[in-house]
Protein backbone atom coordinates (compact mmCIF):
# COMPACT_ATOMS: atom_id res chain seq x y z
CA UNK A 1 0.00 0.00 0.00
CA UNK A 2 1.11 3.16 -0.74
CA UNK A 3 2.04 5.70 1.94
CA UNK A 4 1.07 9.66 1.88
CA UNK A 5 4.93 10.74 1.67
CA UNK A 6 3.28 14.38 3.21
CA UNK A 7 2.91 12.58 5.90
CA UNK A 8 6.67 12.38 6.36
CA UNK A 9 7.23 16.70 5.61
CA UNK A 10 7.26 19.24 8.54
CA UNK A 11 5.94 22.66 7.90
CA UNK A 12 8.06 24.88 9.81
CA UNK A 13 6.81 28.25 9.85
CA UNK A 14 9.23 31.43 10.02
CA UNK A 15 12.41 29.30 8.97
CA UNK A 16 15.06 30.48 8.06
CA UNK A 17 13.23 33.70 8.32
CA UNK A 18 10.09 35.63 8.71
CA UNK A 19 7.88 34.49 6.16
CA UNK A 20 9.24 31.20 5.33
CA UNK A 21 7.49 28.11 4.89
CA UNK A 22 9.82 25.41 5.69
CA UNK A 23 9.40 22.10 4.50
CA UNK A 24 11.53 20.00 6.46
CA UNK A 25 12.52 15.83 4.94
CA UNK A 26 14.12 15.05 8.43
CA UNK A 27 10.75 12.74 9.02
CA UNK A 28 10.83 11.02 5.38
CA UNK A 29 14.74 10.50 6.19
CA UNK A 30 14.03 8.68 9.91
CA UNK A 31 11.39 6.35 8.43
CA UNK A 32 12.11 3.67 5.69
CA UNK A 33 9.20 2.72 4.33
CA UNK A 34 8.75 6.23 2.82
CA UNK A 35 12.31 6.36 2.38
CA UNK A 36 12.00 3.19 -0.20
CA UNK A 37 8.46 4.59 -1.72
CA UNK A 38 10.53 7.69 -2.16
CA UNK A 39 13.59 6.63 -4.31
CA UNK A 40 11.18 4.16 -5.81
CA UNK A 41 8.88 6.29 -7.11
CA UNK A 42 11.76 8.52 -8.83
CA UNK A 43 13.39 5.76 -9.87
CA UNK A 44 10.37 4.81 -11.71
CA UNK A 45 9.77 8.90 -13.68
CA UNK A 46 13.82 8.64 -14.02
CA UNK A 47 13.63 5.69 -15.92
CA UNK A 48 11.87 6.83 -18.63
CA UNK A 49 14.79 9.57 -18.95
CA UNK A 50 17.34 7.26 -19.26
CA UNK A 51 20.30 9.05 -17.95
CA UNK A 52 23.54 8.43 -17.64
CA UNK A 53 24.61 10.47 -14.48
CA UNK A 54 22.73 11.99 -11.38
CA UNK A 55 23.45 15.32 -10.22
CA UNK A 56 22.65 16.91 -6.97
CA UNK A 57 23.26 19.98 -4.72
CA UNK A 58 24.92 19.97 -1.32
CA UNK A 59 23.85 19.29 1.20
CA UNK A 60 20.24 17.63 0.76
CA UNK A 61 20.67 16.68 -2.96
CA UNK A 62 22.98 14.40 -1.83
CA UNK A 63 19.95 12.92 0.44
CA UNK A 64 17.92 11.61 -2.45
CA UNK A 65 20.37 11.78 -5.25
CA UNK A 66 22.85 9.28 -4.06
CA UNK A 67 19.94 6.45 -3.16
CA UNK A 68 18.38 6.89 -6.36
CA UNK A 69 21.87 7.13 -8.73
CA UNK A 70 22.52 3.53 -6.37
CA UNK A 71 18.91 2.18 -7.11
CA UNK A 72 19.60 3.11 -11.30
CA UNK A 73 23.39 2.01 -11.29
CA UNK A 74 24.44 5.35 -12.46
CA UNK A 75 26.74 7.48 -11.24
CA UNK A 76 26.57 10.47 -9.25
CA UNK A 77 28.11 13.98 -9.65
CA UNK A 78 28.16 16.34 -6.06
CA UNK A 79 27.21 20.25 -7.11
CA UNK A 80 29.07 22.02 -4.13
CA UNK A 81 29.59 25.61 -3.29
CA UNK A 82 33.34 27.42 -3.78
CA UNK A 83 36.31 26.02 -2.11
CA UNK A 84 34.68 22.39 -1.48
CA UNK A 85 35.65 19.94 -4.20
CA UNK A 86 39.53 19.43 -4.80
CA UNK A 87 39.75 19.04 -8.42
CA UNK A 88 39.42 21.49 -11.72
CA UNK A 89 35.89 22.60 -10.86
CA UNK A 90 33.63 24.59 -13.47
CA UNK A 91 31.80 27.19 -11.89
CA UNK A 92 28.38 29.41 -12.20
CA UNK A 93 27.51 32.59 -10.64
CA UNK A 94 24.01 33.02 -9.67
CA UNK A 95 21.89 35.50 -7.77
CA UNK A 96 19.52 34.52 -5.26
CA UNK A 97 16.86 36.26 -3.39
CA UNK A 98 19.80 38.65 -0.93
CA UNK A 99 23.29 37.64 -2.79
CA UNK A 100 25.46 35.84 -5.22
CA UNK A 101 26.43 32.93 -5.14
CA UNK A 102 27.99 29.86 -7.09
CA UNK A 103 28.26 26.26 -8.00
CA UNK A 104 30.95 24.11 -8.88
CA UNK A 105 31.40 20.90 -10.34
CA UNK A 106 34.95 19.20 -10.80
CA UNK A 107 35.34 19.53 -14.75
CA UNK A 108 36.04 15.99 -15.74
CA UNK A 109 32.63 14.78 -14.06
CA UNK A 110 30.52 14.95 -17.45
CA UNK A 111 31.17 14.54 -21.00
CA UNK A 112 29.38 15.54 -23.81
CA UNK A 113 27.77 12.23 -24.11
CA UNK A 114 26.22 12.23 -20.79
CA UNK A 115 22.17 12.46 -20.29
CA UNK A 116 22.46 14.18 -17.17
CA UNK A 117 19.23 13.67 -14.69
CA UNK A 118 19.61 16.96 -11.59
CA UNK A 119 17.89 15.83 -8.17
CA UNK A 120 17.14 17.97 -5.42
CA UNK A 121 14.72 17.51 -2.33
CA UNK A 122 13.26 20.73 -3.10
CA UNK A 123 12.36 23.01 -6.04
CA UNK A 124 11.39 26.54 -5.18
CA UNK A 125 12.14 29.18 -7.45
CA UNK A 126 14.74 26.90 -9.66
CA UNK A 127 17.52 28.85 -9.55
CA UNK A 128 19.87 26.84 -8.39
CA UNK A 129 19.26 23.54 -10.63
CA UNK A 130 19.04 26.20 -13.47
CA UNK A 131 22.85 26.93 -12.49
CA UNK A 132 23.73 23.16 -12.81
CA UNK A 133 22.21 22.89 -15.70
CA UNK A 134 24.16 25.79 -17.27
CA UNK A 135 27.48 23.64 -16.00
CA UNK A 136 25.90 20.80 -17.66
CA UNK A 137 25.46 22.77 -21.11
CA UNK A 138 29.34 24.22 -20.77
CA UNK A 139 29.92 20.70 -20.92
CA UNK A 140 28.20 20.27 -24.23
CA UNK A 141 25.78 17.38 -21.95
CA UNK A 142 22.30 17.23 -22.10
CA UNK A 143 19.60 17.96 -19.22
CA UNK A 144 16.89 15.11 -19.46
CA UNK A 145 15.05 16.25 -16.45
CA UNK A 146 14.82 17.51 -12.85
CA UNK A 147 13.18 15.32 -9.94
CA UNK A 148 12.77 16.62 -6.74
CA UNK A 149 10.75 15.25 -3.97
CA UNK A 150 8.77 18.50 -3.27
CA UNK A 151 7.98 21.41 -5.20
CA UNK A 152 6.70 24.71 -4.67
CA UNK A 153 4.32 25.37 -7.19
CA UNK A 154 3.95 29.44 -6.30
CA UNK A 155 7.51 30.11 -6.04
CA UNK A 156 8.87 28.58 -9.01
CA UNK A 157 10.34 31.30 -11.29
CA UNK A 158 9.14 30.26 -15.03
CA UNK A 159 12.14 31.87 -16.73
CA UNK A 160 14.49 28.36 -14.71
CA UNK A 161 14.48 24.96 -16.52
CA UNK A 162 12.48 26.13 -19.64
CA UNK A 163 12.35 23.35 -22.07
CA UNK A 164 13.12 20.71 -19.30
CA UNK A 165 11.01 18.24 -18.02
CA UNK A 166 10.26 18.52 -13.96
CA UNK A 167 8.53 16.37 -11.98
CA UNK A 168 8.03 16.22 -7.93
CA UNK A 169 6.84 13.68 -5.81
CA UNK A 170 4.57 16.10 -3.69
CA UNK A 171 3.65 19.12 -4.16
CA UNK A 172 2.99 22.78 -2.20
CA UNK A 173 1.17 25.95 -3.28
CA UNK A 174 3.01 27.80 -0.18
CA UNK B 1 35.16 -10.22 -8.27
CA UNK B 2 36.28 -7.84 -6.11
CA UNK B 3 37.41 -3.87 -7.15
CA UNK B 4 40.49 -2.29 -5.56
CA UNK B 5 38.22 0.84 -4.07
CA UNK B 6 41.46 2.39 -3.89
CA UNK B 7 41.74 2.88 -7.48
CA UNK B 8 38.31 4.93 -7.15
CA UNK B 9 39.91 7.59 -5.15
CA UNK B 10 41.67 10.44 -5.95
CA UNK B 11 44.64 11.89 -3.78
CA UNK B 12 45.15 16.36 -4.27
CA UNK B 13 48.36 17.49 -2.55
CA UNK B 14 47.79 20.62 -0.51
CA UNK B 15 44.09 20.93 -0.33
CA UNK B 16 42.29 22.30 1.28
CA UNK B 17 46.09 24.13 2.57
CA UNK B 18 49.24 23.35 2.35
CA UNK B 19 50.60 20.15 3.72
CA UNK B 20 46.92 18.23 3.50
CA UNK B 21 46.81 15.16 1.25
CA UNK B 22 42.92 15.34 0.17
CA UNK B 23 41.23 12.13 -0.16
CA UNK B 24 38.38 12.71 -2.94
CA UNK B 25 35.92 10.10 -3.07
CA UNK B 26 34.39 11.94 -6.06
CA UNK B 27 35.72 8.91 -8.76
CA UNK B 28 33.91 6.11 -6.56
CA UNK B 29 30.69 7.87 -6.94
CA UNK B 30 30.75 8.01 -10.49
CA UNK B 31 31.40 4.73 -10.95
CA UNK B 32 28.53 2.54 -10.21
CA UNK B 33 30.40 -0.86 -9.30
CA UNK B 34 32.63 0.71 -6.57
CA UNK B 35 29.47 2.35 -5.29
CA UNK B 36 27.76 -0.87 -5.09
CA UNK B 37 30.73 -2.40 -3.60
CA UNK B 38 30.94 0.13 -1.29
CA UNK B 39 27.70 -0.02 0.30
CA UNK B 40 27.44 -3.52 0.24
CA UNK B 41 30.57 -3.91 2.38
CA UNK B 42 29.64 -1.66 4.56
CA UNK B 43 26.28 -3.13 4.73
CA UNK B 44 28.14 -6.10 5.70
CA UNK B 45 29.91 -4.96 8.85
CA UNK B 46 26.86 -2.86 10.00
CA UNK B 47 24.44 -5.19 10.17
CA UNK B 48 26.68 -7.39 12.81
CA UNK B 49 25.92 -3.75 14.42
CA UNK B 50 22.50 -4.18 14.63
CA UNK B 51 21.66 -0.34 14.19
CA UNK B 52 18.47 1.07 14.27
CA UNK B 53 19.62 4.03 13.24
CA UNK B 54 22.38 5.95 11.23
CA UNK B 55 23.54 9.42 11.81
CA UNK B 56 26.14 11.20 9.00
CA UNK B 57 27.22 14.67 8.98
CA UNK B 58 26.71 16.70 6.48
CA UNK B 59 27.33 16.55 3.47
CA UNK B 60 29.75 13.78 2.39
CA UNK B 61 28.58 12.04 5.75
CA UNK B 62 24.76 11.84 3.63
CA UNK B 63 26.73 10.42 0.53
CA UNK B 64 27.26 7.13 2.08
CA UNK B 65 25.12 7.14 5.30
CA UNK B 66 21.83 7.34 3.34
CA UNK B 67 22.26 4.69 0.67
CA UNK B 68 23.82 2.75 3.56
CA UNK B 69 20.34 3.03 5.59
CA UNK B 70 18.81 2.47 2.51
CA UNK B 71 20.22 -0.64 2.06
CA UNK B 72 19.76 -1.62 5.99
CA UNK B 73 16.24 -0.39 5.81
CA UNK B 74 16.82 2.01 8.85
CA UNK B 75 16.15 5.09 9.58
CA UNK B 76 18.71 8.38 8.75
CA UNK B 77 19.37 11.39 10.68
CA UNK B 78 21.43 14.11 9.47
CA UNK B 79 23.71 15.83 11.94
CA UNK B 80 23.97 19.21 10.51
CA UNK B 81 26.01 22.74 11.05
CA UNK B 82 24.31 25.71 13.13
CA UNK B 83 21.41 27.06 11.63
CA UNK B 84 20.31 24.58 9.06
CA UNK B 85 18.00 21.91 11.17
CA UNK B 86 14.58 24.04 11.57
CA UNK B 87 13.11 22.38 14.35
CA UNK B 88 14.25 22.18 18.37
CA UNK B 89 18.43 20.30 18.13
CA UNK B 90 20.81 19.62 20.43
CA UNK B 91 24.19 21.03 20.02
CA UNK B 92 28.17 19.61 20.43
CA UNK B 93 30.68 22.34 19.92
CA UNK B 94 34.09 20.81 19.42
CA UNK B 95 37.66 21.91 18.53
CA UNK B 96 38.83 21.69 15.38
CA UNK B 97 42.64 22.35 13.98
CA UNK B 98 42.28 25.98 14.17
CA UNK B 99 38.50 27.11 15.26
CA UNK B 100 35.86 26.01 17.45
CA UNK B 101 32.55 24.36 15.41
CA UNK B 102 29.12 22.85 16.39
CA UNK B 103 27.31 20.04 15.46
CA UNK B 104 23.53 19.74 15.87
CA UNK B 105 20.97 16.80 15.36
CA UNK B 106 16.90 17.72 15.76
CA UNK B 107 16.15 16.43 19.67
CA UNK B 108 13.24 14.19 18.29
CA UNK B 109 15.89 12.23 16.08
CA UNK B 110 16.43 9.87 18.55
CA UNK B 111 15.54 8.10 21.67
CA UNK B 112 16.58 6.24 24.48
CA UNK B 113 16.19 2.61 22.85
CA UNK B 114 18.36 3.86 19.59
CA UNK B 115 21.47 1.82 18.61
CA UNK B 116 22.70 4.19 16.62
CA UNK B 117 25.86 3.58 13.73
CA UNK B 118 27.85 6.89 12.94
CA UNK B 119 28.85 6.73 9.46
CA UNK B 120 31.04 9.71 7.27
CA UNK B 121 33.34 9.13 4.50
CA UNK B 122 36.82 9.62 5.87
CA UNK B 123 38.04 8.88 9.57
CA UNK B 124 40.86 11.49 10.46
CA UNK B 125 41.30 12.78 13.80
CA UNK B 126 37.75 11.43 14.30
CA UNK B 127 36.85 15.34 16.37
CA UNK B 128 33.57 15.20 14.37
CA UNK B 129 32.15 12.17 14.95
CA UNK B 130 32.89 12.05 18.45
CA UNK B 131 31.26 15.29 18.39
CA UNK B 132 27.98 12.99 16.97
CA UNK B 133 28.51 10.39 19.93
CA UNK B 134 28.10 12.93 22.30
CA UNK B 135 25.36 14.39 21.31
CA UNK B 136 23.75 10.94 20.75
CA UNK B 137 24.81 10.12 24.36
CA UNK B 138 23.26 12.96 25.44
CA UNK B 139 19.56 11.42 24.22
CA UNK B 140 20.59 8.15 26.58
CA UNK B 141 20.96 5.89 23.39
CA UNK B 142 23.97 4.17 22.31
CA UNK B 143 26.74 4.25 19.93
CA UNK B 144 26.92 0.58 18.21
CA UNK B 145 29.78 1.98 15.58
CA UNK B 146 31.47 4.02 13.38
CA UNK B 147 31.67 2.80 9.67
CA UNK B 148 33.86 5.15 7.24
CA UNK B 149 35.15 4.46 3.75
CA UNK B 150 38.43 5.89 4.25
CA UNK B 151 40.62 6.12 7.46
CA UNK B 152 43.84 8.04 7.80
CA UNK B 153 45.65 5.83 10.54
CA UNK B 154 48.33 8.43 11.37
CA UNK B 155 45.95 11.05 12.29
CA UNK B 156 43.81 9.73 14.43
CA UNK B 157 43.73 11.06 18.12
CA UNK B 158 42.73 8.22 19.98
CA UNK B 159 41.25 10.37 22.52
CA UNK B 160 38.28 10.44 20.32
CA UNK B 161 35.20 7.42 19.80
CA UNK B 162 37.31 5.60 22.75
CA UNK B 163 35.31 2.18 23.44
CA UNK B 164 33.35 2.40 20.12
CA UNK B 165 34.12 -0.20 17.48
CA UNK B 166 35.62 1.79 14.68
CA UNK B 167 35.66 0.03 10.73
CA UNK B 168 37.22 1.24 7.48
CA UNK B 169 37.29 0.18 3.72
CA UNK B 170 40.43 1.80 3.02
CA UNK B 171 43.54 3.10 5.11
CA UNK B 172 46.15 5.37 4.56
CA UNK B 173 49.06 6.25 6.70
CA UNK B 174 49.68 9.83 4.84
Amino acid sequence: MSLDLKKYIDIIEDFPKEGISFKDVSPLLLNPKAMKQTIKDMAKIAKKMKPTVIIGPEARGFVFGVPLAYELDVGFVMARKDGKLPNKTISYKYDTEYSTTSINIHENAINENDRVLIVDDLLATGGTLEAIKNLVEKKKAVVVGVITLVELTKVRNEECLKGVQVESLIKYEF
